[in-house]
């Protein structure tokens, strides 16, 4: 279930009003959320009575060692089968939290709260839950839906505007899933000036793009595989900046992947190259420029034979547009062909 | 999906060529059944093309660090989506390799072989996962059934007594909660000359009662706390004994807590006394002697407040009879009640 709101608190309220725990509350927040965010949530009844757990900041920290702190905080706090876990933060609070849950005596009840644009347009909906692994992002988890999304802008008052830029990254690739109004749209939304109303309207269209596909393929067996549009460069670039120390934000990295992707749409599938020009525009104009350079292709290369996406290992595989709105699954690419797109795509973003 | 079959090797080929796994091969073993039980397996072409994860026997060894080996394997060779996981032992190694495989890349497919009678008729069937954590016994785990259960007595015959007897808890807790008429077989039959046609029939018999209930109620919102029948009072053994560093074999704990489980249906239920009578002379003739006393009883009731079963803590939740074959399932019980069945059961066995 999914609840748009200005007052999450209430919200979060009524949501439990419907089906109280009968076991102890908890909330998970990270330590910028723990600050920024659990005030806007004090005035909840349940969250004013939980035992709060809060763990470090970061993609970092997504982690086996996290993970089992988390545990241990609900086996010490004497949490039960019945109880609910509440997951205020970004993607990384979302992901592990709903992990913790989705396997503590398993399986407890838990509402995903997503703090960030990011995680309120896909990391908190849909049911992906997980940790990194020897630096291989998401590499253990599960699926399991939150019993319930609670989606505020009122959180994004809090955010730095990188990380605003991080989360529209995900907002850009639904609407190439979606269609050429959505994407005009996306390139023209005022986001500085934009207010909490014209927010949650645009945050509403981008996440009702991903339920319709979760909906339709919860398991990522077809069609949700559409959602890996930008992502399988993203998860490289983004582990590569991992293994180096200076972590890239994942939406920056998907911004980056997008471009390649549309790359290889327009080689490959002969996508029309207007969404490929103004969506490259629009990344270099508002975007940091990517960390790479040609003598990383190798490594990227191998990181992109890792990913869980592909069939076999080594053979790796993208989700590509014919047009916007058109996806095509499982394309097969050569290494040449990649480093050939990641060429173009450096050009394209001024690098 | 469950097989019974005399050549293990021939049905695991049988089931793989039904749908070929397209990722690399991994068969899961312990020091144990690496040893004893997979030249059983030696002939199936997909065994011997597999890469083997070897991991310590024990249930001391069901725990976060194994499972991170696993894990760590998987990545290190090559596992992708497309892979299977062939578990091969008694129910730790179908736990936690269930839970590896459930976990990797949000779940690969897997396949148990178990190698005891115990993990035959209980662990490995069902779709319970998991490993325990701070001593508790199987804290964090998922609901994920096994693509298919291949069941053979030939894996019977390199069981030492002891292993045979721990599994024969689980078949009487399956016959008392069938019907009088399995219930007497099970309490006569000869173990020890038994061949592997009569242990075929015996275990066919008593998976069934397991599957009947688990295919009602898969994630145990009701039916399925049936078979929590003596296993309220045996987790609270084994976790005292896993405390002490003695360790008790799971069926012989089971077998303790069906009479203790017997004696609570006789005071509160008014079961007819025969079948605990029987159940206990049984049980008092074949199994060892429970190794705690009455100082031991607050630890008890303190391990039992903590159980995952228990709707809210410190609530003791028991699954009791009206009859053989007659459940009444969420049976609260005060600490006085339990005190009082445990030093009944210590007297009927004889401590």
């Amino acid at each position: 279930m999914l609840s748009f709101t200005h007052n999450p608190a209430a919200t979060l309220d009524t949501c439990l009003a419907e089906n109280p725990p009968a076991g102890p509350v908890f909330v998970l927040t990270d330590t910028n959320t723990s600050r920024c965010c659990l005030p806007l949530l004090s005035s909840s009844q349940w969250v004013s009575g939980a035992t709060c757990i809060n763990i470090p900041a970061g993609d970092g920290h997504k982690n086996l060692s996290t993970l089992s702190h988390i545990w241990s905080e609900l086996t010490s706090h004497g949490a039960t089968r019945a109880s609910v876990l509440i997951n205020v933060g970004g993607g990384m609070v979302t992901d592990i939290g709903a992990f913790a849950a989705a396997t503590f005596k398993r399986g407890i009840r838990f509402i995903n709260i997503p703090t960030t644009l990011l995680a309120a347009v896909d990391a908190s909906t849909g049911g992906k839950t997980g940790i990194n692994f020897h630096n291989l992002k998401n590499e253990i988890g599960v699926f399991a839906p939150a019993e319930q999304v609670i989606i505020s802008p009122a959180f994004f008052a809090t955010l730095p505007h990188e990380e605003v830029l991080s989360g529209y990254g995900e907002v850009l690739k639904h609407a190439l899933l979606d269609s050429e109004p959505h994407l005009h749209r996306v390139l023209t939304f005022a986001m500085e000036s934009a207010t909490a109303e014209s927010w949650a309207s645009l945050v509403r269209e981008s996440v009702a793009v991903k339920e319709k596909v979760v909906e339709a393929d919860p398991t990522e067996r077809g069609l949700r595989k559409s959602l890996n549009l930008g992502h399988t460069a993203a998860h490289a670039f983004e582990t590569l900046a991992m293994e180096r120390q200076s972590p890239v934000p994942h939406g920056v990295a998907v911004a980056w992947g997008l471009v390649t992707d549309l790359v290889l749409s327009r080689l490959h599938l002969g996508m029309p190259s207007e969404a490929l020009y103004h969506v490259a525009d629009f990344v270099r104009t508002c975007y940091p420029a990517p960390q790479f350079d040609c003598d990383d292709y190798p490594r990227l290369l191998e990181i992109m034979a890792h990913d869980k996406k592909n069939p076999t290992f080594s053979q790796i595989n993208f989700t590509l547009l014919r047009a916007v709105g058109e996806v095509k699954l499982d394309c097969i690419l050569k290494p040449a062909d990649i480093t050939g797109a990641l060429d173009i795509m450096r050009d394209l973003l001024g690098v």
